[in-house]
């Protein structure tokens, strides 16, 4: 039979559940809510369920290789202790591994949902694409993601806390604003959605438009303020990145979430600041930027390939097998 | 017959090599200036001159394992070339490891002089110590050195240009300090001793004394102008670390190098900066700074334990045997 495993990405709002096989992709994806209100319990409850139900009807087809779980940080590895997750109230203390473990009666592959998507942009997107075992991911959303792999496989440091680059201080002014994470001037604060909505703000007042993208449309047409918005997002993201690039000459550097597709407005300003801040980049830039075709020994800064799907994805891939070594038989999934 | 290394540290100014053995330390150190007015074939010709001649010496008492040599990047690896060296003008593109190797007729490891002191504190220093085996190094010399070792082996990144967080952005104010690395508001610009003497200058006009040791004694006198170029030290170093230990999660980071003498005036306006800019560290913080007991899933920062030999020692390491994993018998050798 096939190998087949499951993957869980448990996020603060919606709960999926996937089964995937190496060469056909998902076969099936269940999406639940978070229903945090009624408890962690219910939450591992509702989570176990579905991988039952997947397994199931899947196990007498394919051979089950294992199920990862992706779920928000910070989370203590190996023992899957959440701590203060800002997008899991309550949890704080809660021993996620044990939980669904015993709710399972298997051991799981357990890690933070944005190494899990960086894990699968190594094995199934620019990373597959380019042959890269190590890069880094930065997804700009709600708040700043981040994850690590280096030579094919998850680099979380000590206890699993690593990859919160989202936090690199890249406004150290005095009055620079203050984070979620309780610091001030995070990458965070410049590059995420939220961030760029403030920036508006702050920059055009009333006339700030409602959402990121309608700001981007305004910025393309020659506003000065929008442009300016985005501008920001490049430079803070070419300080974060030079600090990356400086201390571990990564040969790829992905950004990835909604804020990425303003990628023509922020990426000349990135690319002009990160020449100016890194000359480890200077000394490693590809003469073509943007080549599906990787020189060796140089940095590429490239958008991701894969969606939302990514943790998703990351998780199943987890649990698909030896995870120091590149994945064998594994193929880019269509969204 | 006993195993025994030969290690080099090829620096701008001098030029050491050793004949190291687990257990027994130095078996002998020849110190030499690095004669770069001659040109670098002679530099080489030096270099493996004293290699032969310890191995002449030691190769009928003691096994040799191999030669290491530490050399001032940027330097990419693997093939060994010199890269636009500030502190080896004129080495721009030098093919140094197939120089050496020729001259010697073997192999060498190869590896930035700062990574090789960060191996040696890891085999021999603060890791040894505390039986931690990833670990960051920040040598706050004439510039700010640094080193990783994760999980026993130098993380040098895609091509040994990684280690170079002495060139993180700690200031991202637009009138910065430039640096000699092209960019501006770099860590080396704030925690450096030619930071410090440029830092008081700035502070305190021809009342500042001439050496970094000097200005520590008048901060300890109670000198708030003087104390005030400590502060600064300590808050980029806390900024720099925040962003490696919110993306690393190590469980060591260690300060070396001149200015860490004056760590009782910099260490506190680090930790406090430390504990207010990254949130992984306030969840890992452990309850004893400096214990020589580390605990579990802790983020320990304390002074480097190796002096100035820690790159030549590294090289010496490096040259042991198995570098993916733990040395044995491998002893601390005392200064």
């Amino acid at each position: 039979m096939d190998p087949y495993a499951i993957g869980v990405d448990l996020g603060g709002t919606n709960l999926r559940i996937a089964a995937y096989a190496g060469g056909k992709g998902f076969l099936e994806v269940i999406e639940l809510p978070t229903r945090l209100a009624e408890g962690r319990d219910r939450v591992v409850r509702d989570l176990c369920g579905a991988v039952k139900k997947l397994e199931k009807r899947y196990s007498g087809l394919y051979e089950m290789t294992g199920v990862g779980v992706g779920a928000p940080g910070p989370l203590e590895l190996p023992d899957g202790i959440v701590r203060n997750p800002p997008n899991l109230p309550g949890w704080d203390g809660f021993r996620l591994r044990e939980a669904v473990e015993t709710g399972l009666g298997r051991t799981i592959e357990l890690e933070n949902d944005a190494n899990m998507a960086a894990l699968a942009e190594q094995k199934l997107g620019a990373g597959y694409s380019h042959g890269v075992e190590s890069l880094c991911v930065l997804t700009l959303g709600t708040g700043v993601g981040n994850g690590l792999v280096i030579r094919g496989a998850i680099e979380s440091g000590m206890s699993g806390m690593g990859g919160e680059a989202g936090h690199i201080v890249v406004n150290s002014a005095v009055d620079a604003p203050t984070c979620g994470c309780g610091g001030a001037g995070c990458l965070e604060q410049y590059a995420s959605a939220t961030a760029v909505m403030r920036l508006a703000k702050e920059r055009m007042g009333e006339l700030a438009p409602s959402s990121a993208r309608a700001l981007a449309g305004l910025a393309r047409t020659g506003d000065p303020a929008a442009a300016g918005v985005f501008q920001a997002v490049g430079r803070s993201l070419a300080i974060a990145l030079a600090g990356l690039i400086n201390t571990l000459n990564l040969p790829l550097y992905l950004v990835g979430g909604g804020v990425s597709e303003a990628w023509d407005l922020f990426a000349p300003m990135m690319f002009s600041e990160l020449r100016r801040l890194s000359y480890i980049y200077r000394l490693t830039e590809p003469a073509d930027l943007y080549s599906s075709r990787f020189e060796r020994h140089k940095t590429y800064i490239q958008r991701a390939e894969l969606g939302s799907t990514a943790g998703l994805l990351g998780a199943c891939v987890s649990a698909m097998g030896e995870r120091k070594g590149v994945l064998v038989e594994m193929t880019v999934v269509a969204e």
